[in-house]
């Protein structure tokens, strides 16, 4: 008997690598004309990784900040010292809350150790990324069960394997569901400005031989206007307690798009991306990152001298336009508080 | 007295310039790093600068293959030689109706024409360029009268000085509103893939010294939520029979918003760019152009090797979303085939 039922092949290329003393970390700024991969040896190295965007998606975030914990335990005595770990860690990308999950995790860890306390961080971000991953595994068959087939489907920036622990989030549950035949074609949104759908998205479904076809940010609504398109699939960055999404900048949109075409809208997200604390999702801080990134493109400047821009980096799609959250712990529908807590933390 | 009432300074620099024997055309494609006008002498180098991008804007492709058939006039005996000029221009763009309305408009006054055949095309190229500018000059303070003060507004792609006789149609809107105190900040959307909005719009937004700020297509969502947006104000490259609007590849997704928001969508659009012929949008051509700008930009690939992509130029918003459509003849308010008729044929 095969130990391990699951018949996805793995992942081309791991955004993570770890040695047992050093994370190396695919940059994903080079993605896909170079695979070059960045030796972090601290938490600050960690950060300054996430915080670079050479190290992207949500949970990838998380996984890696607990590496970074686990790298700074072995400087450390005990736990007193890892604050000041914790801190650089947090402050590395304030929208993804996965960061502050792991990094709260790994503390709580490293007070309840006994014994050698570098080996116990080291095991429990070991942990933590196997955990991740088969997090995805069990969001893979879910998602891809609330799938009729046959399906196009539509999906944004990237929440795949290079998003994460691996396999992906809502990526897991598009190959999982291409994999049952109920994926007919995908179409990922190029995804402005940093491109991540162009860059990564289309790369990780061209890797995995999944039909897909390119799209500017700006021609989903003609698509959904024009061809029969079965899902919008996302990932999320946080999820509010009343099931709000924060996800990239672009989200809103396309929930928008999909609820005047009648598409149901998936996101799929771990539980880790659940943000009890804040209420809604105008609690969740919009992340404004530096104009230029909008004024040019692949370091070329696309834009007047003295050009001003916005660039928020995410937005907050309320409940109302969620079809369905796509957890571990199973599917949270009808999207709101009562539902979200009873499979977040009762399960 | 002043003989020109109109209060607007005249544009920085013109898309066109008309030598008598040799039409100048601004090659956009270098905008805004540099400024360089390639030399037209025939029809059929009209037709390339309009194919290559080089020339774009409707209207201003209207005004050009006007020139285009007064230059072919002047190597032709007779209004018989100019039907082969004619069909390369109408070649030239797919989609632009105002190109065919130029077009037979120069054939019909080349039937018609007694004497220097050469002489009356070239003044009749040059009498509706002169018209096409009047109409901007109206429609900007027709336009204006629609907004409340004061107000935000979200503009697309360029409808501009730059894609029109000057001042613009959508943009001579915005820019006749900001002299009259009713506009208190532009955001133009980049509008890829060939981000007329970053480096045209923008640009003439800056040399107006209107205060602007660019963001990518898929911020409008999140800026129509979380800031006060008045109005949506866009141009058109063609407006079928029934008052469907079609226009740059993204508009439909930003009409859909719009009405999400409950904010007026407003398009500002010569009466040339209507066509009585096309019953419904669905009966408009959509021009898809070559994948490879959407796979690479400015030159520099940013999709992997071997990707596939859709490069619709244009989509089709529905007159429903439509809140009015703005002509020189007056405003078609609400939108529908016998108000639209009642404007355009019956003023």
């Amino acid at each position: 008997m095969n130990p391990d039922p699951f018949p996805l092949p793995p992942d081309k290329v791991s955004p993570l690598e770890w040695t047992g003393d050093c994370l190396r970390v695919l940059d994903q700024r080079l993605l896909p004309s170079r695979i070059a991969y960045l030796d972090c040896r601290s938490a600050e190295d960690v950060a300054e990784a996430t915080r670079s965007m050479a190290l992207r998606g949500a949970p990838l975030i998380g996984v890696a900040a607990a590496f970074g914990m686990a790298l700074a335990a072995r400087r450390s005595d005990g736990p007193a010292g890892l604050s000041r770990a914790a801190e650089v860690l947090r402050r590395s990308r304030p929208t993804a809350v996965n960061l502050f999950h792991a990094v709260e995790h790994m503390l709580s860890v490293a007070h309840a150790a006994n014994g050698d306390f570098a080996d116990r961080l080291r095991r429990e971000a070991e942990a933590y990324w196997k955990r991740d991953f088969e997090a995805n595994r069990t969001m893979a068959r879910t998602g891809s069960a609330l799938l009729k087939r046959p399906c196009r489907v539509i999906t944004y920036c990237n929440a795949g394997a290079l998003a994460t622990s691996g396999l992906g989030t809502s990526l897991g549950m598009i190959r999982y569901a291409f994999h049952e035949g109920k994926i007919e074609h995908v179409y990922p949104c190029e995804t402005r400005p940093y491109l991540q759908g162009s860059r990564l998205t289309l790369w990780e479904l061209m890797q995995c031989g999944i039909p897909a076809t390119l799209i500017t940010d700006n021609m989903a609504g003609h698509l959904m206007k024009t061809r029969p398109i079965g899902a919008v699939i996302v990932g999320s960055d946080r999820i509010a307690a009343n099931g709000d999404v924060c996800n990239k900048i672009g989200t809103y949109m396309l929930a928008v798009l999909a609820r005047h075409h009648r598409i149901p809208f998936y996101v799929v997200a771990p539980t880790t991306t659940v943000d009890f604390s804040a209420r809604t999702g105008a609690a969740i801080p919009i992340e404004e990152r530096n104009p230029d990134e909008v004024l040019t493109l692949a370091g070329q400047r696309i834009a007047p001298a003295g050009a001003r821009a916005h660039h928020f980096a995410f937005d907050v799609t309320p409940r109302e336009l969620v079809t369905a959250i796509v957890t571990e712990k199973g599917v949270v529908r009808p999207v709101n508080n009562k539902k979200l807590k009873e499979v977040v933390v009762r399960r």
